[in-house]
Order: C-alpha cells, then sequence, then structure tokens
C-alpha cells in the first residue's frame, strides 16, 4: 500500500480523490441497478452489488495503487500512518480527498440512473449485530491488508482485498462498509446501498474499534519480513 | 496493447478481426442466451450477459494481445496512435476490420440463436444520463489500459479489462458500450444487447468525448515508467 | 500442454481417466444440482452450471496438467498429436480412457444425486443453428490452447480454458460440448447436462469439423515462439 | 501448506484458530444471509454461498498460509503429518483450535444475524449419496492440495482450494463440507449451513475413509518435485 515517495502530493491526492469517486460510483451504481433491474430477490440484488464491487476494487487498486497506493478508506490510511510513519497532514489531506470522492461518486451515481442528485437515505441500520459486524468486517479488512503486506505478499492484495469484500458483503449483516469514507458518501443516495445519515455516526465508532483491534493483532501476528 | 512490430499486418488485421468477431458473438449471443433463458428478471440477464463478457475478455485479450495488441475497439487504437506514434493507416485498417468484425459477430449471435441474419434494434438508450454513462464508461476503460500500460502493468491487462467491463455493466446505466465498432454491431440485432441505430451517433460522440478527457488524465496522472 | 514425457504411461493415463471422470462428475453433477435446486429459471440453472464447469476446469488441468497434460478430450490429443508428434498409440490410450473417464464420472453424478446409475437422455439438440455452435465451440477451445502454448503463455492456460467455457456454455446455443467424451458420457444421464444419443453424433461430427478449421487458423495465426 | 518452522507454535495457533473461525463465519454466516435474502430459490442461495466461501478460502489461504499453513481442517493436517513429518502433538493442537474457530465462527455468525447463539441443527444429511459425496468431496480436496505441493506448484493453492470448494458445493449432494472442524462447528446453527449433530459422525467417518483413498491415490500418482 505503499506509494512512491516520489509522486507529488497533487497526482497521489488526484489518484485517491479520482479512485474514491469511482468507488462510490461502482458501490451506489451497481447499487442502484441491481435494486432497478431486480426487484423480486434482494439477495440477487446483493449478489449483483457484491460481484460488482469486487470487480471494482480489483481494477482500481491496481491502477491507483503504484501512484497514491490506493486508500480510498481513511482507516486504511489511518493505519498506515501509524505503521509506516506517513505525515499527520498527508492522513488529513487523503482523509478529506477520500470523502470529498465518495460523495462524488454517489452524487454522479444518483445522475448516472436518472435519480435526484442529492437524496438522503432512509435506510436504518443501527442494531447491535450490525455494530459488530462493522468492528469484524473493518478488522478483516486491515489484517489482510496490512497482513499480506508484512508477509511481503503485496502484489496479491488488489485481489485479496476484493475477494474478501466481496464475500464481507454476505458474511456479516451490515453488508461491510469497513471504510468511513464511504459511509459518508453513502448517506447521500436513498437506495439500496444507501444509509441513514442518523445510523453513520455509529457504523464510523464501530470501524474505529475495529482499527484498534487490528493494529494490536497484526503487531502481534504479523512480523514485518519486507522493508517496503 | 502493443504488438509485435515484426508480425505481419495481414496477420494483425486477421487477429483483430477474430477478436472482434469473438467479442460480438460473447457479448450479443450471452445476450439472447440470458433473454430467452432467464426471462423474469432484467437484472440476471445482465448478470449473465457481464460475467460472460469478462470471461470473453479476459481469453480474448490474452490470446490475441501478442499478435494484434487486442483492441478490438477503434477509440483504443486512436489513443494508442496519438501516445504511441501508430501510423495513420494502420489505425484507419484496424477500425474497419474492428467494425467489420463486430458486425459478422454479432450476425453469427442472430444465427446461433435461431434468429434472423439481421433484425434491426428497436432498443432506444438516448437521454443525457445515458452520454454522460457511455463518457465515463470509456474514460475508465482508456484509463485502466493506458494507465497500466504506463505503470508497467501490462501483464494484468487483460484481466483488469474483464473485471472493469464486467463492472461497467451494472455501475453506468448505459450498460458501458465503450466501444464505436460494438456499438454499430449491436445495431443488428432486435434482442436484449441491442441499440437502435438512431441511438448510435449518440453514443459514438460520448464515447469520443471519454477519449478526450482520457488523453488529458493519462497525461496528468501516468508517467511512463516502461518503454513499451 | 505438454506432459513430462519421462512420466510412465499408466501414471499418465490413470491422471487422464481420474481428470475425465471429475471433469463428468463436475459437468453432470452441477447440471442435476443447478436443475433439481433451481428449477424455475433455466438462466440461472445454465450460470450455476456454467460457473462450476470453469472452476473445475482450472482445478483439473492445474492439477494433472504436469502429469497427462490434462486433455480430458479426445480432440485436443488429436490436434496435439498432429501438431507436436505424439505416437498414434498413445492418441488411441487417451482417447479410450477419456470416455472411459466421462461414463464414469457421469455414473457417479447420477448416484451421488440419487438418480438410476444409467438413464439415457431424452435431451434432443439437433439442429442447423447447434451444429454450427459445435463448430464454432470446438474452433475456439482449440485456438484458446494452442494459440496460447505457441504464444509461450503455457501458464495462463487453465484459467484462459476455464474462462473461454464458462462463456462458451451461454455465448453458443449448444452449451459447447466441444468435447467428443463428453459428449459420450452425457448421454447416459437423462437430466439438465444430458444429451439423447440420436444427437450425439451431430455433434461430434461438428467437433471434428471444429478441429479442421482450427488446426488451419492456428498454423496461419500463431507461430511457434517456445520449443515446448 | 508448510509453515516457517522458526514462527513460534503460540503464532501458529493463533492463526489457525482465528483462520477457522473466520472460515465458519464465512460459511455460515453467508449460509443465513443467502437464505433470509433469497428464500425463494435455494440454488441461488447455495450460488451465494459458494461464491462467498470460495473467495473467503482464497484471502484466508493467502493470508495466514505463510504463518499456520492455513489448514483449519484437521484433515489436512493429518495428512501433512503422515507426508511431511509433522510431530502428533502439533496435530492434536492444530485439530483441537480449528474445531474450536470453527464453533466459535458459527457462534459470531448466529450472533451477526440476530439468532440464539447456538440453535442445534435439524438439517438431517444422512444416506450412501451423502456418505459417498463427501468420501469424493475430501479425496479431492486433499489431491489438489497436496498433488499441487508435489507438482510444486504452491503458489496456486489458494486459488485451487477456492476453486475446487466452490465448485464442489454443486458438484456433491452432500455440499461437501470435506472437514471434521467445519462438520462440528455446523452443528450448531439451525440454518442453511447447518447438520445435525446426529448426521455429524458420518460425515466425519466419510472423510476419514476419502483420507485414505487420498494417501494411496497421491503416493501413486504425485512425485515429490520440491523440497518443500
Amino acid at each position: 500500500m505503499a506509494e512512491h515517495t516520489t509522486i507529488s502530493l497533487d497526482r497521489r491526492l488526484t489518484a485517491e480523490y479520482l479512485g474514491s469517486l469511482l468507488l462510490a460510483l461502482i458501490v451506489v451504481g451497481s447499487g442502484i441497478a441491481a435494486q432497478q433491474l431486480s426487484p423480486t430477490d434482494i439477495g440477487l440484488e446483493l449478489l449483483e452489488n457484491a460481484l460488482v464491487t469486487g470487480v471494482g476494487l480489483y481494477f482500481l487498486i491496481t491502477l491507483f495503487g503504484p501512484i497514491s497506493g490506493a486508500h480510498f478508506n481513511p482507516v486504511v490510511t489511518l493505519v498506515d500512518t501509524l505503521f509506516n510513519g506517513r505525515k499527520l497532514t498527508d492522513l488529513l489531506f487523503y482523509a478529506l480527498v477520500q470523502v470529498a470522492g465518495c460523495i462524488s461518486g454517489t452524487l454522479l451515481a444518483n445522475f448516472l440512473f436518472s435519480g435526484p442528485l442529492i437524496s438522503w437515505s432512509h435506510h436504518h441500520r443501527v442494531s447491535g449485530p450490525h455494530f459488530v459486524s462493522e468492528v469484524v468486517a473493518t478488522l478483516g479488512l486491515l489484517l489482510v491488508i496490512f497482513g499480506l503486506s508484512r508477509n511481503g505478499s503485496t502484489k496479491v492484495i488488489p485481489v485479496s482485498v476484493a475477494a474478501y469484500i466481496t464475500g464481507a458483503y454476505f458474511f456479516t449483516s451490515s453488508t461491510s462498509f469497513a471504510n468511513p469514507a464511504i459511509t459518508i458518501g453513502r448517506m447521500f443516495t436513498n437506495s439500496f446501498a444507501g444509509i441513514a445519515p442518523s445510523s453513520a455516526p455509529g457504523f464510523i465508532l464501530a470501524q474505529l474499534v475495529g482499527v484498534g483491534l487490528a493494529v494490536a493483532l497484526i503487531q502481534y501476528l504479523f512480523v514485518t519480513t519486507s522493508n517496503q
């Protein structure tokens, strides 16, 4: 997940903004398409949404990884800051463009599927099992990214993250947001992939709990074997 | 996407014609099959169509890439001409066999599924969101191909293009044609994957707008690291 | 597709028999499962059947390739004999165990899903479009295998064959048998993947026509670049 | 499947426990989700369950392989002990944490999807075809793992195991448990992926029969070519 440090900050932030925008377009756009085209089976909608998100993450991380690290997710940048000495201003800039990108991508998805640009979601997702789901989802995502990185298996991170998230849409009851930026972006669409603004803070809190557990577990389980 | 320059033009054009024919057979044939076999859920039809197109693009690009570059798409050859100094006559010949291949493949699909060889599509697809969808779809496709190429990641282009198009069938409202040759070919079938001839010019115009945006963005974001 | 020539014939034939048996079990077993579990949508049945066949071909070719070449298909062994000087007795032995394996696998599938061991298929599949479908399907399969082999891309043959066949289930109207051994095996099951014995000779004839076209096309298009 | 022997036993057992927990969460959680979201088509439920299990196995084996070998399955550890001289105490510890992990993951899945923590399964699965299915499923899984290992193809074990199990959910009538630890874990959930406690001993017996056949067949067919 380490970008070339010789790449200028503006190019890295452009890549991170563009990737976050496309990620939100992929997640929300395919969610709206699934809802419109497969209205009678929610499992089939989620399958379409999950497979598209998976292939999308694969090409986005492969494409933008060498430029910005392809985080598209503030908790990934946060853990990268903790582990790899990234500067705090970097973290701040990354988080800002990630959130801006995810909001932009959601609005674009709304437009492409002929909805109003902004329609606040009424999709309430707050419960104990949802909270624990987001803790588990975020913990798992960080284990995959930083575990593989410490194993020296950086080449398979794109396909592994894609596999992880595709699966996690189904094996958690929250459908695994695992990302504060996409959580904020998904408040802006009252469709399949949306989340009610009142549910977002709980999701983000759960994701931060996942960060804490992940950092401890990764430190114990994965010893650095590559000097990336 | 660079073919061996020592390969004779007739072999390269044969590969490009054959690949374009097979691509249209894959897209249109699986579209007709999906429509005939899953008549009650359009999302499931699109999922079948998208997955088959994805695996098809994977093996076609892997197989024909070393011979012709495996473009199957005039806008890919156009950008390759702009970036890599391909001759204008090459562009012309490539575009001609790509269009001829896509029409041939569509007629073959019509025949294999027992339809009339030619049946003009009545599938109207013109709207603002469709137009912007095609701009975005083409921009994304070119980013993937030429971004990965400039990153030096040419080995993963086949699987990345497959992943991109599979996803883009769902995350745009136009189902991402992103290719003038296949757009022309798909006018010749009045089935799931067809496009009414009156809608085709708008799609192709949008694809050219996508080319312009892609060229600017690629120049800014991706610095050449390989000398292919 | 070239096996280690130092491996004894009995081990190679065992691998080829076992692989053909498993291939038929995968194709027929998943066909019966799909028919029993998804009775209301034939497209979904075919999707399940196609995806399982694809992942099955991937692991079978990966596993048995280094031992027997992992043909599981007399037309593959035939073209390998023409191109690579395999002995005619080898071709004969391979074809025999491939047919025996495909019949065995079909009977095992019938047993595992609680049907009678043998139930002749009543699934009639004879028509002009079906015949041409099998020509195209076999031509494409051989192009993929021997084209990649001549390109020196042998490492991606397992995933490419898997991608090709998964797609071809949908983009031809015959669902792409492309294999005389599996065609014979599939006569023995009156279920989703079956073929009526009276339809089998036409399918096999079409496959042989595909062989002829493939040999000519491969000779023209793909120049040997590896000395395997 | 060989872990770094320099890694301490407690880290290896932690990885094996965590991986087994996540495997059970993936299998059971996606099973419950599929059942809740796609209630009208069992084939679609199984497809969702199979695809999620496949991508899950891919990332779990990729992630934990370098630490513990990523067995998550007592019969894999057993055959590894027979072939590669693992200590018997190792086998015992591995089996214990694998069973504990699978039970923990099942309880977590029950909780995430708002069910009671423990609900004994009423899903009876005992019959001759089910028994033979488990023999075949286990035999195939061990062939894939140890055959590829002896071929020197260890890098493709994660994707091959994922492909194998995804397919085997459909091409056997038992849906291929092929793992005593997950068989025990799946007794604790009265949902799609559950198995009645009275059916579990028969499944485990069949898996052990599969071990015997696999050991003989691997010894005959695959000669060690790597000295791992």
